[in-house]
């Protein structure tokens, strides 16, 4: 389809947290990039399980894999995309000034993005490129981060990427269009909590819920 | 993001049928494009309601509309879609050969396929542009006809455009491999008939059912 000429959106997409809202764990390090829950490290596989699982998830070479709903959402994750933000804590487990430039993010070679990623830190260091995707770093506000990621993103919408905090700053600053977050059948009982529930944002958001066969309640919220 | 390079896939796509499998009238005309059902014409927006107040429904430049589950799948219609195939009857009202090229399908100037779209018919015509869709007119068997599609989409895949009968005679042909079909919460007693239940293909498809909030209960289907 002909891209119809839109105003630039901000979009949380394919965000996963568990029943009681939590998306990440404390403690992050290298071998544990999700951190600790209460039952132990968080694992990606079954938090994000209903993602994995589908046909069109990145890295899939089998030629299986479901076709439902969370398949649509799942190759929604870059539609119309033009840039990512991230939190520093997705980007890597380094705190603090940065030792040298060797971290250059979770992904190896060919990072999921494919697009500019602005990096919020505190400690900026050179921009670099993997395949298709660079990062920028930029120590500013929410808002700052926004215009650059803007700019970078050739006319199409910004997603924000994570993890729970990089939210949670966009939505008090109230940067937030539309958001899709997935809530697994998980409880984690502590770490990084995104909400205590979705209704929290009613206030500001229109919340449609939709159960999937899967388990996982899929919570679309849009700016009134 | 890039994309990977997979087979070409033949899709129904947004698909509409009522609860009782109806997805079009019977005596289509220029004046009743949908037919006629029991309760009288077959009016459209109320059987496509659920795409048609969308964010993303094209045309839609009042910047309104809803953003949840529906929206995605109205925006999932051209995703990676190449080339359509068509039913004479969805192209036009014209019975029989052609009195002349004055009829150009229904949509106007710029119709909402941007692609190649093949449409079926036993009285071939010159193929035409408008806008970015280009119109081929083919005499042949839905497996000729998807042939010339996937030529034409440029390695992506083909959509089923419909109308019913198009879409059960490739089903015969066993050469679909996906479809998405809202089952809408209306019956209409009379027309033309998809199926009796979307069971009726678990023989060949996995079926997973998702009820949304509006009241339409979207069928995915997808090859064993």
């Amino acid at each position: 389809m002909t891209p119809r000429e839109q105003p630039q959106r901000v979009r949380v997409q394919n965000f996963t947290v568990s029943r009681d809202g939590i998306g990440a764990g404390e403690h992050q390090s290298l071998e544990r990039p999700f951190g600790t829950v209460s039952t132990g490290p968080l694992d990606p596989s079954k938090l994000m399980a209903w993602s994995f699982e589908t046909a069109n998830f990145p890295g899939r070479t089998d030629g299986g894999g479901t076709r439902g709903l969370e398949d649509r959402l799942t190759r929604d994750f870059s539609q119309n995309i033009g840039a990512e933000i991230m939190g520093r804590n997705k980007f890597g487990p380094v705190r603090g000034p940065w030792p040298d430039e060797e971290w250059t993010g979770w992904w190896g070679e060919d990072p999921p993005f494919h697009t500019p990623v602005v990096v919020m830190t505190h400690h900026p260091r050179p921009s670099f490129s993997l395949s298709d995707t660079t990062f920028h770093f930029v120590d500013g506000t929410p808002r700052e981060a926004l215009e650059q990621a803007f700019a970078a993103a050739d006319g199409k919408d910004v997603r924000i990427g994570g993890g729970v905090s990089t939210v949670r700053q966009f939505l008090e600053a109230d940067l937030i269009d539309e958001l899709h977050v997935a809530v697994a059948p998980l409880e984690y009982g502590s770490g990084l909590r995104l909400w205590d529930a979705p209704e929290d944002l009613t206030d500001r958001f229109h919340l449609e819920k939709v159960l999937a066969p899967s388990g996982v309640t899929h919570c679309f919220l849009w700016r009134r």
